[in-house]
């Protein structure tokens, strides 16, 4: 997602005062009452397949949906000048299609034009991180969905089903009702989401193109996770390096804030100096897959002149990033030179930086897209390694008023297109899409992607529903997000509350992460994910039965629901009070429901007939038996 | 609607620093760039319809519509203590059928059970507010759907006309592109808005019932607006008293901010001591229609203790409220005896404050509900005042799990009966609706209540999509909030941050309103409102014109976006720089765009067949011609 909003490297306005060791500290501690715990798998019984359990003052232990990786875990000692811990290393190796290789040597250009004593210290870092690339043996293919139409169900694969469904047995006491369940069934509109998700399910759905599971075969401390309509609805969030960082932590911490508040993958959209460098220190020490638009260090090596891209350039870039262990690529393969022309009439142009990158060489060589031209040979570079497409939307319309028009469209189109080449090749495939698009003009977007572009996952960057507020397009995005997730979007990219104004700082990453979590649940919901509304449940039972820590701590920020709390009940008592700050204690609604219970458990105690509690003919029968004055009827006066 | 979160007095997490008369002196200072201008009437003359007026860097003139009332008008010397000028007051003498008369006597228990030096105090204040109440002739009936329904367009309505069409004349420049505005034209979904809004529309949408134009002949100050799902989708703020309250500047300035940031009404949900002159406060100073639930009151009568409310305290509660210019009651009366054991299955319960007195009330008694009984005699007050119906849904639900369930539906039925009760006095109504739905369940609702309320307005709270976000819950429902509005309700009941958490301060009223403008507003746009969109085209123009204090000043909150702005670029220069923080200088995708432009020029000026831009085909033929390497197969490698 050729999103452009890397953080800011110092103006932390949540915690001015924290050094990045703290930082970093801060972000690794658990989050309020919750332990790491871990399910096997049967296939491949090695797998351990992390959650995060939470421990309820009733002694219910809820377990929810983990992206955080070992960071969160007191039992890993992570090293980030080291690395993560390597669990697929074993898995591939076990394969046996792939060898080890003396990768592409780093070039002078790939941190920047310029060696610098700065970059030569940064690289030093590195040293511990350097691993040898490894690749499909000559002519094989080792991408995911190639194993998966072969029938194979590989370990990832295994991991994925059980990571979806969650652990099922905490959440029966929440389903056991027939009619809520009935009443609240998910509208898929077309998704086929089965009750319980299979490594079977899995395999079928990334054989058929329905689904990714990004994972380069360079990226061995990756956890794996799909992207895909009948699997949980993704978020993505972007980050970029410092202008002037400090190393390794302070480049690393960015990643773990951001998937500490729920992001299953991170796209590093870096620029400028040290691209290189930065991106071994992130996938070293990522448990997420890492997305990149590799077009941007490409136009970094040509001095940021877009004329002077070549294909020999790109694909020597594309190598470099495979061989480091990148899961995805974006490439605007679809920004095709006879579209170009088509944004003329539009109110915001080209919007997409990589759109624009690809226009500019596209009209500037009056010439076709290079990408597109060289689209084949890209997918033999991806199915070595297992890189996934991210088909980049580069004409996204960046106003309202550019929505839905013959340039996206027709970009979407050959996105289509580009998706059956990259399916012939077994190349695990996305496609990216808007940008800002009116509420009504959403669900086009996804029928037509869905149409052209066979059920590909789709990845949208919002959308925005309204242009009319800098300053809170994650709401604005937000509101189109949960949308188009219900519709049938598979991942979610992020946008801050600095979207349009400037670079987002760590506050701001958590916001866009909160409202996109949101998002993305409120979409699991409607869709019918089955592992989706236990948690709604239980968080809404410890609200009813004044349970306030378990309330803050089954909420996705668990730290400012308290904080929220205390700023009117600060004492610890009030937290275990029966009451709460809205109507105090003469006046609570919620007590008030206990003496409807009492009322009714009376009635029925009287002799009333059973079940009569839901019918209210038999229960106005019952009172007008009683003489009482119910039902007056309502005389004209 | 009974929402329950009055601000919090003095835990100002913005600005701590500044005393009440500062804080009031910023919430009146006009918006960046911005000035009041008035539009005259047509069939009234002396009309004068506020418009906020926004001076663009290139000399364009943007009017938007306003809710701030005189507070942001430097020409108007509003001071507090002595309320605001009364406009109003002619158009309604000059109909000549109301008249003055000795309101009830304020009473012992209306601020409070004992009288303290302090309440004198503060009364003391009031007496300059002090005015005596009107009432429609013996028998007389002085609703705006009563004159609607005898075919007379009151002021009011020709106001609202004027106010829901704004100032066409600079949005023509935006709605000029044929293509653009077929692509984007609205889906109504049933809505029938028309291009033009005419005060006999206005007249006719009141007479249907299909809109409330709330506006009590005791509430001269009123700046008339129009609920309904064919105008413009409105947001009501929730405020409510202070525990301690240093005056009237401290409890109008939480009205005059909530009305900055664009509070279409304003419900004050006061509790406690001081409720009544508290709201002479609020009213005299209010230029928006001020809602209330009159139970709260009434129950504060009788110490907390709902048994011992009765319908004379009730009724002696809303002469009390009508005599002081309330626009609109929320009345719990579909809370009926039978449906209270329909919650008992509930995951929450009841959650709704006046449903819960209520049913504890019903239960107490075993009775039927005394607001179901006597509503025909409280149409007679509300027909005498022009006091509108909000229908209270008090069976709303209050987790995900409770939605549209039996109890719920089942009292939205009874408010039905009742909505067509009151119209047979041409009393206006509207609905009130939840709460807590996930989205693939909010379109029925919306259903649901055009069918059994005949299209009578709803006026929802959220609903909120999932329960699992506590602290930002004005994100969780501002989706909902925009999805419904899009469906066809008519007003937004705003939901702060600290929802289910505890009291709003002046920021979390803040954040809540710009959830909610932002969802009307993205609804406008998708139901097709005539005067939504050219905000959005001329922001985005702005936008992609590099300036950057026009994208600041149109948008919703100019200061937050220029801070946004700052952090990353706080130079004064960058606002005036062709580029943004995002990409820098070399790298603007916007500029590339003008490159774009000029490429097509030349095209064109080469000979290009006219309109070739748009045509794909034709684009191709022309490079193919030139002999370019365009259009390369692509081949199987």
């Amino acid at each position: 997602m050729s999103q452009h909003l890397p953080p800011a490297p110092s103006t932390d306005s949540a915690a001015p005062a924290l050094d990045v060791h703290q930082r970093l500290a801060a972000s690794r501690a658990p989050l309020p009452a919750s332990s790491k715990t871990h399910e096997p798998g049967v296939l491949h019984p090695h797998l351990r397949v992390p959650l995060r359990e939470i421990l309820l003052t009733n002694g219910e232990r809820i377990a929810v949906y983990d992206t955080s990786g070992p960071y969160t875990d007191p039992a890993e000692s992570t090293d980030v000048r080291l690395g993560l811990p390597t669990p697929r290393a074993a898995w591939i190796e076990a394969r046996g299609d792939t060898e080890p290789y003396t990768g592409r040597p780093i070039q002078l250009f790939d941190d920047g034009l310029r060696e610098s004593h700065q970059q030569q210290a940064l690289r030093a870092q590195t040293d511990a991180l350097t691993r040898a690339p490894r690749r499909a043996r000559a002519g094989g293919n080792v991408s995911q969905m190639h194993y998966a139409r072969r029938g194979i169900i590989t370990a990832e694969m295994e991991y994925v089903a059980i990571r979806e469904n969650g652990r099922r047995a905490w959440m029966k006491e929440y389903c056991a009702d027939t009619e809520r369940e009935d009443r609240l069934r998910g509208q898929g509109l077309g998704a086929s989401i089965p009750g319980f998700i299979t490594p079977e399910f899995v395999r079928d759905e990334i054989a058929r193109g329905r689904a990714i599971l990004p994972a380069n075969i360079n990226h061995p401390e990756l956890e794996p996770m799909a992207i895909g309509r009948n699997f949980l609805v993704k978020v993505n969030a972007n980050i970029g390096n410092s202008a002037v960082s400090s190393g390794i932590e302070e480049e690393v911490e960015k990643l773990v804030w951001a998937t500490r508040w729920g992001a299953d993958t991170v796209m590093d959209l870096s620029t400028g100096r040290n691209i290189h460098t930065t991106r071994d220190w992130i996938i070293r020490n990522s448990p997420v897959p890492i997305g990149t638009v590799p077009i941007y260090q490409a136009l970094e090596k040509v001095g940021g002149v877009a004329e002077e891209l070549t294909w020999a350039l790109f694909r020597d870039t594309l190598i470099e990033q495979a061989e480091q262990g990148v899961d995805y690529f974006t490439i605007h393969a679809g920004v095709r030179l006879p579209f170009v022309p088509m944004t003329v009439k539009r109110r915001t142009g080209i919007v997409s930086r990589g759109g624009s990158i690809l226009a500019k060489w596209c009209i500037a060589h009056h010439r076709e897209n290079f990408l597109y031209t060289h689209f084949e040979e890209i997918c033999e570079i991806m199915k070595a390694y297992d890189v996934s497409f991210s088909l980049g939307d580069g004409l996204r319309p960046g106003s309202l008023a550019d929505a839905n028009d013959e340039a996206q469209f027709a970009e979407l189109r050959t996105l289509g297109e580009l998706t059956k080449i990259a399916w012939r090749h077994d190349v695990q495939t996305m496609i990216e899409g808007p940008g800002h698009v009116p509420m009504h003009m959403i669900q086009a977007n996804m029928t037509e992607q869905l149409k052209h572009c066979d059920e590909a996952p789709f990845y949208t960057l919002g959308p925005l529903t309204t242009d009319i507020a800098p300053g809170y397009d994650h709401i604005t995005s937000g509101i189109g997000a949960a949308m188009i997730g219900w519709f049938g979007c598979a991942m979610l990219c992020y946008v801050t509350p600095k979207e349009h104004l400037g670079l987002p700082d760590r506050e701001d990453v958590k916001q866009g992460l909160m409202a996109y979590r949101i998002a993305a649940h409120a979409a699991d919901i409607a869709k019918g994910h089955p592992a989706a509304r236990a948690r709604d449940d239980a968080l809404s039972k410890a609200r009813f039965e004044f349970r306030w820590e378990d309330q803050f701590n089954l909420g996705l920020d668990p730290e400012t629901a308290r904080e929220f709390h205390d700023e009117t009940l600060p004492k610890d008592s009030a937290k275990v009070a029966h009451f709460c700050s809205m109507c105090g204690p003469k006046f609570c609604s919620m007590k008030i429901t206990q003496d409807v219970r009492e009322y009714s458990a009376r009635l029925e105690a009287d002799g009333a007939p059973e079940g009569m509690q839901a019918g209210m003919q038999a229960k106005s029968a019952e009172f007008r038996a009683a003489g009482s004055e119910l039902y007056i009827p309502i005389q004209p006066a």
